[in-house]
């Protein structure tokens, strides 16, 4: 049996007691490492786990997945990725085969931000499209993601920004060599992610800046004045941290303010109550804009 | 402390390490019951954590949280939620009213139906808003969601739909009596939900069952014939079943086609792809059907 195994959001313990038996009577286990981190090193599964668990990374899932699936008709093998097996991807191609070589599997599902991220208090059920923001480099910006951002503005949705991780790149010169020398791995920041964002809106529209009244703009301008946003830093850790306010107010704190990897934030649509805003407002940079732009730009009604 | 723990999908070894550990070492331990069900009742949980558990209903929850959080500054209390604590509902206002309490409390997520749905391959960034579909009654045909699946359908993005659950609901008269008789919990069915969907549709358009060229079909038609969907039965439990096929296909199954609840399923937009076809038609009604659709009126390439 294979055994796909969500760990959860932060340390060995946010494995469900289902996952663990799983672990403790597989034979090998691997851990996917390519998609998100764990708050904690391997180092600390091995030892609550009890087993010696072997890191995969891109290149093995995706090449040497027969190596992963090896026996696994026989014996049981587990495979085991942060957050939810389903999350960042769906390792649909090591499933299917698994099936191929008529190998069972079970999921053992987990949390995973796509869901936690409930913890800002957002109703799940008003979020549209989840994107993932990637980092511009010096010749490309990419910018596909902001048109998804718009487009559940106008629906009023609320938008999951998930930020980029680089771990195990290559630079240019060392992949154009074959040489196997990765850089140091980057998570962005909601700093940056905010500053891309930022940069966009101005290229898209040179009279962004104008002192318009607010509330008229347009559901989907993103005004950053006046566009409410709740970040989430290493959700489900105990040192989990939510900062809301506009779009221009997170934009000018600092990386500290936010603490370490992984950071994501939501861009906050217009169908927001005043339970929500209550809520999230316990965590805003500053409670009366917060609580004004709710009410003057959002429409909130108590 | 109060513990807001989530317990996942299916039974008492779902909940995380974390998770347990916080029940067992809580003074009272109370599980909201009334926004989704267990496969297994409070027996199998009381045995596995070594609890008396209090089944807390909505009133309980809403009416007499006072008592749930009862000198939770002081020990150790657990509110337990099937799935993740923000699933369903976000709990906003007890937590709140903790707050209000200066009671801390710590969050302790879990699988929920609103990630585990990946499960189904189609990769989670591209669903748009999850919509909730309720009974129809003799004098009211809620129809809102419907038009939020067609905002999800005009991007491309697929819908989850979850299904109405009816527990400890009164009936008119009981109700107007005041008196406290409760009907059986009701759970909704795929079947019932599709000819739900199926009979608004028929409402909305005279001339849906016309036969005009499938492919020239606007992309929110949800024309039964060639609309795909995926039901998700008991999601996370061993008894877990998958079944694909459009919602014409789907809707002349019977309920035993599904098993028993809780039913989900998913309409499935154009941002589909050749391995989320394949991994998917796996569980198709009629595979040969399932990939002319695909191919054909969702133009998927491989």
């Amino acid at each position: 049996m294979l055994y796909l195994v969500g760990l959860g959001l932060h340390d060995e313990k946010d494995v469900t007691v289902r996952g663990m038996e799983a672990i403790k009577g597989s034979e090998r286990v691997y851990l996917e490492a390519y998609t998100s981190i764990l708050g904690v090193g391997k180092e600390r599964l091995d030892a609550f786990y009890g087993k010696d668990i072997v890191v995969a990374d891109r290149d093995m899932v995706e090449m040497d997945s027969d190596e992963i699936l090896r026996d696994a008709d026989k014996v049981d093998v587990a495979f085991l990725v942060v957050g939810d097996p389903f999350g960042a991807t769906t390792h649909a191609d090591l499933l299917l085969r698994a099936d191929a070589l008529s190998i069972p599997y079970t999921v053992i599902h987990n949390a995973s931000v796509m869901n936690a991220v409930g913890a800002l208090g957002l109703a799940l059920y008003n979020y549209g499209q989840t994107v993932s923001i990637p980092f511009f480099t010096d010749s490309w910006r990419p910018d596909s993601w902001l048109e998804r951002v718009r487009e559940n503005m106008r629906l009023g949705l609320h938008t999951l920004c998930l930020l980029d991780i680089k771990v195990k790149e290559q630079s240019e010169e060392n992949l154009a060599r074959g040489r196997k020398i990765y850089e140091p791995p980057r998570y962005m920041s909601v700093p940056t992610a905010i500053s891309q964002l930022l940069s966009l809106l101005e290229d898209s529209s040179p009279s962004a800046s104008s002192d318009s009244s607010p509330s008229l703009a347009s559901a989907d301008s993103l005004d950053p004045s006046t566009t409410l946003a709740i970040s989430a830093s290493r959700v489900g850790a105990p040192s989990q941290r939510f900062v809301a306010g506009t779009l221009a107010e997170l934009s000018e704190l600092d990386e500290e303010a936010f603490g370490g990897p992984l950071h994501s934030f939501v861009i906050v649509g217009r169908r927001f109550h005043a339970l929500e805003r209550d809520f999230a407002g316990r965590w805003a940079v500053d409670r009366e804009r917060w609580n004004e732009v709710s009410n003057t730009v959002y429409a909130v009604r108590d």
